[in-house]
């Protein structure tokens, strides 16, 4: 079924739902990236209805499953050596919305919806500095956080 | 100066045009990026005016002097150990819109606008496989392509 962008129609939370019923086929998509020798793959989240590019980090293959088997995003944290649940401390959970895969295999897109902000200086987005006038400018301010966000 | 979003205004090109002006301050963007033990960074191209992730590649530090230079693209392969001129050989060029940097300073984020396509398959973006009904499906198909584009 496809649309008339000759996308595939998008199920919303179809793997969630099918991660959960039949958790088997995680291997089809685990054998489709590229880890590097530390076991790695980029993850590039971004907000699935603005587009904003929120930030990189990095997983393995346990964080994915998880990602994929709680709809939570879980990176692993190559400074802590260990899982690093997006969101456990702080409360800024991103929830799953898509998960992407590139041509190579090597890269990982993830469409989430991100609670609160996403950086940890109170921006939304990590990639808030900008080349301006030759120079690097802050071109967003750090926003006032709901309590409890 | 800033607009009522509270982000500083962003004067096209002005990179460009400082950059050639006044190239000294290159090493002021380059002081704030920190490169692996490969001397890469890895970088993130979104079109600029649909916020489609089109692709992820490494940059070096003197692809991104020649990106601001210039104001096309240019990545370094690690397969070819070499400078990678996005659409040299393809014709489908990156044009830079802007560059930002990450708060830790270990990915850019380059806004571009991409004549044809970024992926080598022939579609719009690298990212088309997702994670439906529990596999990876392709959610777009290869794009014709004007000729010489």
């Amino acid at each position: 079924m496809t649309n008339r962008r000759g996308l595939a129609d998008r199920p919303r939370d179809a793997y969630i739902r099918f991660m959960n019923d039949s958790p088997l086929r995680f291997d089809a998509v685990l054998a489709a990236i590229t880890f590097n020798a530390d076991g790695l793959v980029p993850a590039i989240a971004q907000q699935h209805h603005t587009g904003q590019v929120l930030m990189m980090a990095w997983m393995n293959a346990e964080s994915i499953r998880e990602t994929l088997a709680t709809g939570r995003v879980c990176y692993f944290s190559r400074s802590r050596g260990a899982l690093w649940r997006k969101g456990e401390t702080s409360g800024h959970t991103q929830h799953l919305k898509d998960m992407r895969i590139d041509c190579d295999g090597d890269t990982v897109l993830l469409l989430v919806h991100q609670d609160g902000v996403a950086c940890h200086t109170g921006r939304r987005s990590c990639f808030f500095r900008a080349v301006r006038d030759g120079g690097l400018v802050a071109i967003a301010a750090p926003e006032d956080l709901p309590a409890g966000v």
